[in-house]
């Protein structure tokens, strides 16, 4: 074979076009949705015509659930229609069932999120999951109504291998909050346990274009499966910078011990370079309008533990305000999120599962969205290494 | 609880500052990198220093590994230690080597890549990859390689499973093209089959920011581990609007059947609105150079194959220049790689998982890179729906 003549000594890069955007894409707006936004400034965020915090005061999480695949919110038929649908599908084929121990794995550590992703990846190869591109919507639909059933279902059973718990059966046809909480904690939850985790629930299916969600879309825009995209999304929420652990908030909770001392934590942990887990947000420069919900639920259930937490927050927001005056830091939803669930009896472990189960909903929400463009994601880069002039060195002889 | 008094009738979103950015993010510059670049107008590509085709002509694909990793090319010792070290990291544990059956299924449709994905999956939550967060440089660079050096076996092994072959047991300490040729084909393979492939797989580790390798950079940027960011880009990769498919060309040549036939192919493909795959790329706007060296690759190993091809090639060009003269549509890397793996006796089904091989690599550099950035990558979307001014109507009792 002959050598390439390389034009890279005649000619520069092709940037006279390019549009260089923010690290992060911060700010840049990469699409258009109908399914929510965050603002920001404002401390308010939503589903549709709908104020999110509003749906999970007033609403039940299949209602929203609805709106996420159908864009209105259903009647009392279609509510019931919904819970159907999904106790048909909250099903796991035999052979799946047979390999969960292994997935569940034996180690040291239970890794839920990527134990979930090896069972939804062995579902996608072996469902008959459809291509976004060329499939239909209802087809569409079908697999993302699959997915979102089948999550809970999953993370319940691998938490119930791990932990050597009876295997629950709870009715399929239980509502998500209900089903959730009975198979997790293997007790039948009180109503206001059920209405807290259906309000947190709710409050967690979607919030703007985060890394998750991004994720998800990039992966549905090659027209890839379903499967394919929720995958992606879920490795993108296991990462520490994507506020996905309201267990760490609650380890921080733990390592304080006493109100008196919060004030010191927080000024040795900013001094140490880490993150205060629990605190600020990368859209909302007021109060997250979760953590004010989560707040005012945490109340309501009552204890020590919420006395605690409302008392850590004063200190933690009134120090971080001193350390760093230029940013506006106050609690985010890990930090009552992880309050909350306590409070409701759920293991530390199962914190981001459950994140996870209503997540599930957001993500098959945007991913059918991306579907309708069919314009794939390929941005571009600025290269700044060593310019490409040199001839490629005779290669040395191995000296194995 | 008290309903939340929504501000959204008194302000608009949040848009001032807004940076909006081309469907498909099309142009946009959102990262710097020094691992290669694509010039699409000069139909040119480099990793690093190096044409990208002078390498695939000059040197091994563990000589581009290490240019990878490195930034540099390796002297003899280096290449003949990457080779130990790889020899070392390509084992199955025996705990996935008993799922595999099981995860190659027994299904009537065979798909590699969410089999490999499973499989990744699996290890990524038993082999305790190390978060690309708070993790060392050392740390990342042997997930790295561990993943890469076990992608062709598992690749394979599952191969074998499916085909029913007798299970190949190459030397792990084989170079990739010649381990992966043995382990798929069952037998030695010959130098020229080598030397082809060989060029193949370094042609095509990178590729500019393709919405594989974003997705791989986006799920890395929430500081989650490689594992998930590959199981990611995987999912992205195996979208069909994604380049990664060299089967789908080769049907193409086999519905055409026989060259006089090649042209009326190409107006009722065009006419029935679907695409001519082989054809056309996001960013070049001249022959694709992968494409050129591997048909100059094809014409070496000969036959009637390639020539049939080359005669298609000139004909659907010259039919879509008259049909779409608005685009520059040429042959592009799949087109003439379908050919040179049939020739080299690679069978179809492992046409895609042949470029993971050597895309994987690709990957993991851009994930390492993306790991040292520490920002998250959260874009903005505009909110196009039904303004959020409602109040959430009272809910309907369930019918059921």
């Amino acid at each position: 074979m002959t050598p390439t003549a390389s034009p890279a000594t005649a000619a520069a890069p092709d940037r006279s076009t390019a549009l260089t955007v923010p690290a992060g894409l911060a700010g840049a707006v990469v699409a258009e949705t109908v399914i929510g936004d965050v603002r920001g400034e404002q401390g308010f965020y939503h589903y549709g015509p709908y104020s999110a915090i509003d749906l999970a005061q007033q609403r039940t999480f299949e209602d929203v659930w609805f709106l996420m695949l159908h864009g209105r919110l259903p009647d009392g038929a279609e509510r019931a229609a919904l819970l159907d649908s999904v106790a048909q599908l909250r099903t796991v084929p035999d052979e799946l069932d047979r390999l969960l121990p292994a997935i569940a794995g034996a180690g040291s550590q239970f890794h839920p999120l990527p134990a979930l992703r090896t069972a939804l990846s062995w579902l996608g190869a072996h469902d008959d999951v459809a291509p976004l591109w060329g499939s239909t919507t209802a087809d569409r639909r079908r697999d993302g109504l699959r997915v979102c059933a089948v999550t809970p279902v999953l993370l319940a059973r691998l938490h119930q291998l791990r932990t050597g718990m009876p295997l629950q059966h709870p009715d399929p046809g239980l509502p998500t909050a209900a089903y959730w909480l009975q198979a997790v904690t293997g007790t039948s939850p009180t109503p206001e346990h059920l209405r807290a985790i259906d309000a947190y629930l709710i409050s967690t299916i979607d919030h703007g274009f985060n890394a998750s969600t991004f994720t998800a879309r990039t992966v549905a825009s090659s027209g890839a499966d379903l499967v394919s995209a929720v995958c992606g999304a879920i490795g993108t929420f296991s990462g520490p910078l994507h506020g996905g652990a309201p267990d760490r908030a609650l380890d921080g909770l733990d390592e304080i011990g006493s109100l008196d001392r919060a004030r010191d934590w927080v000024r040795s942990t900013v001094a140490a370079g880490d993150r205060i887990m629990g605190f600020g947000h990368a859209v909302y420069r007021t109060e997250d309008p979760r953590a004010r919900m989560l707040r005012e639920i945490g109340r309501t259930l009552g204890g020590e533990l919420i006395e605690f937490a409302i008392g850590v927050e004063a200190e933690v927001v009134s120090a971080l305000a001193e350390l760093k005056p230029d940013r506006k830091l106050y609690a985010n939803v890990e930090f009552y999120a992880g309050v909350v669930m306590e409070q409701c009896g759920l293991p530390r472990s199962m914190f981001t599962p459950t994140f996870t189960v209503s997540r599930m909903v957001g993500w098959c929400a945007h991913i059918l969205e991306q579907a309708n463009g069919r314009k794939i994601i390929r941005p571009s880069a600025a290269y700044v290494g060593e310019p490409p002039v040199r001839p490629v060195p005779v290669m040395e002889p191995s000296s194995r």
